[in-house]
């Protein structure tokens, strides 16, 4: 049986959720175990210690056609980071796997690790190991930790019906960067598809006001929406006009002529947030750079989106089994 | 310029740890960073937290021509675990990396999840998160915490002049196995390749009773005593006759033509323990299955290997970007 028929990367996350007997269920010490941005663990009196990892591989996360080794190195850390603050946390530590072909140019490894420690510096993270092996591909693994204050985690699993669903940012111009790249056309998008940003100071804001669940765009925001809802066990309408997209990303989606809220609701690494929070936060929360996208409703009712007027069933979100490849 | 050019792995690791600028050399929390099996980071009164990460790629640690899936789950989760045992720590969470080929099989992922659940039950160990992505290769990258009261912790620092130097078990046996393996014959020794076990439960008891410095054999005996000499700035002596090699290595050996010897003190990942510890403490060591195999001595006499009653310099150890592959 291929990963295609038990639904791809996400069926199969499922499936290996189900089929492992983790004894984390009835840990004192792992809070959530798999199934959200990072695992929170029990910590001290205060805090939980957030624990998360992630992979880049060469021609499918990144491309060498693309991307400089220094951004490569920059979106490893980014990523992780984004994991960290949609949780609510701030990163701490991180050690990080490195696997390269073997005519690999000393050069390209100092240029990967200058990207990995500018953004470790900026985030002041601790970079405490590692190991360098040899594959056929570059692929760099960065494991991270990071705390947070037992009163400010957010989990996916937190939103309640009648919350406002929001989202941070612009979403869908990473994957419009990607799209110009793999077209071999120019625009703003490209530098947030190679040098993506996540939103540390943001979450640490949203999280002080008090959101009921929050996580990263990693897979596109109505992918997350429906991580959220399915954790939560509640439903959610999507208003797709409501879903904030730059004016860049709507020239440059032009260009590749693709409609610009299908690539932000079903694109992927845009590292924004996608919270929700109860309505009479909404005054304290919309002085941030965050936009009303939605709204959670009875499970009963599943995960819609209103477009053009018309209710539609959400598709799934990005998939790397059914990625085209870089 | 090529890795080659630099030394390799262990040159590339050098030049990495020198070129960055980690902020860790100051950090209270950051006990020892890069440059030991895992990272030391403060944790309470009594415990430090350990923070190690390893790779398993395809084609380089494994070939499917050779493993079955469960093994290399197990194998996945045993490297990890030797790096936590050779600290004087016990594992307790793990969050795994996963890239597989667009073609994978379902039933390849849930053979290779039977691997690591196996072991991860044996060490009481909890698989807290991960994710899957897309690559050429397979590759499983693990990372895992654990923790270590302060007063056995054992880092390859803390070698002295005078220390014996002690190897666990037997070695040798993992890269007669793999070379078995890919010269086509049969031996008992291709099972301790495809099946290497950590030395969690010696160690504990080692570091109950007290040593200087310790390490897992990942790249060879003689290799691991140059780590522990380079970070204790000390040098050694080792006999290379005390080397503990089981008959079955030696046996084995014979078939593809090669000197036990070599293989034992140059060849990788039997996730054997070697350690320092003063003379006294020798009457009380020897009771475990460890061998006395050379003696700490001043850094100005450097590494050396006795052997045919001849002094030789010992050679580097097992290094991925010089290896064949699998």
């Amino acid at each position: 049986m291929k990963i295609k028929a038990i639904g791809g990367e996400f069926g199969l996350i499922e499936r290996i959720k189900k089929k492992t007997n983790l004894y984390s269920e009835d840990s004192e010490e792992v809070i959530v175990g798999i199934g959200d941005d990072a695992a929170v663990l029990n910590y001290n009196k205060n805090s939980y210690v957030l624990f998360t990892t992630d992979m880049l591989v060469e021609n499918d996360h990144f491309s060498l056609k693309y991307s400089i080794p220094e951004q490569i190195g920059m979106k490893a850390i980014e990523q992780n980071v984004s994991d960290i603050a949609s949780m609510g946390g701030l990163p701490k530590f991180a050690v990080i796997s490195l696997a390269l072909p073997n005519n690999a140019d000393v050069g390209f490894i100092d240029k990967l690790y200058y990207g990995i420690n500018k953004k470790a510096r900026k985030y002041k993270i601790d970079i405490v190991g590692g190991n360098i092996t040899h594959s056929k591909e570059i692929i760099v693994n960065v494991a991270m930790l990071g705390f947070v204050e037992k009163k400010h985690l957010a989990l996916r699993s937190g939103a309640k019906i009648g919350d406002f669903i929001f989202c941070s940012g612009n979403v869908g111009s990473s994957t419009t960067g990607l799209e110009l790249l793999r077209n071999n056309k120019r625009g703003k998008s490209i530098k947030k598809h190679l040098e993506p940003k996540s939103r540390l100071g943001l979450a640490q804001k949203l999280v002080k006001i008090g959101v009921n669940s929050m996580i990263d765009v990693s897979d596109g925001v109505a992918s997350e929406v429906k991580h959220i809802c399915d954790e939560s066990k509640a439903g959610a309408i999507i208003y797709s006009d409501k879903v904030p997209i730059s004016r860049n990303t709507i020239i440059d989606a032009k260009k590749i002529k693709k409609n610009p809220i299908d690539l932000a609701l079903y694109g992927g690494e845009d590292f924004e947030l996608v919270f929700t929070a109860s309505k009479n936060k909404s005054k304290q929360l919309k002085k941030y750079d965050v936009s009303v996208i939605g709204e959670i409703v009875d499970k009963k009712y599943g995960v819609k989106l209103i477009r053009n007027n018309k209710k539609q069933n959400i598709e799934s979100g990005f998939d790397h089994f059914n990625r085209i490849r870089v």
